[in-house]
């Protein structure tokens, strides 16, 4: 049985987060995705969706297993078994940064996604805000 | 076994448009979701992201058994039984009302569920488009 655990935003979800997740899925045998609220220190950005509407859209796929706040690393492999880390090409956040290391230095398989062209969730945030 | 039918557009796929298919999966117990492309003829407006896009997100949902595309309620009755069809309050392309006439015409219980307040796929796009 292999878990595979994924972090990110997904805010404005949209085609991009879904092919992540269902590549992510493919990995294993269950999927776990961890939701953060990091977006607002590192890019000094805001997010459009509160955290709990954006963990029940990704709840709610057939492709997740489960979804949940995400905070640190540590925290959560000390309470979570899992095999393989897999990540979006794009991502850069601290979180992301921190379980990248955790799962390096630890020996979790690490996978990177590429991105899918032409969707972005910052790039859909900016464009609704500054019409507001 | 009771077979329940949706009809939309689900653009910018958004809580509003899962509380509405979740809501409408506790009526039965499949959910078929017709994915259409009216709004362009009926609101003025275009699509944030295509047909196909919006179909596959919608199909991705546990609740949805399975979304395709929605052209005339006729034709789709012809070749799937249903049972019970449920739609959002605040729904009124041509789609929507010929599915409504046919169904309350053809004895199928009708079911409306109210709207998710704060949340519009229209006022979502509107934003995006006069950004760009």
């Amino acid at each position: 049985m292999t878990k595979v655990i994924t972090v990110g935003v997904f805010d404005l979800f949209h085609i991009g987060h879904l092919n992540l997740l269902e590549k992510a899925a493919s990995f294993g045998d269950t999927l776990v995705v961890g939701v953060h609220d990091d977006c607002k220190k590192s890019k000094g950005c805001d997010f459009f969706y509160s955290l709990e509407t954006r963990i029940r859209i990704v709840n709610s796929l057939k492709c997740v297993d489960k979804a949940f706040p995400y905070e640190r690393v540590d925290k959560f492999a000390a309470e979570n078994d899992f095999d393989v880390f897999v990540y979006g090409e794009d991502q850069n956040h601290k979180y992301f940064q921190e379980t990248l290391k955790y799962c390096k230095d630890n020996g979790k398989k690490c996978v990177m996604i590429p991105r899918t062209d032409g969707i972005s969730s910052s790039e859909l945030r900016t464009g609704i805000s500054n019409d507001s």
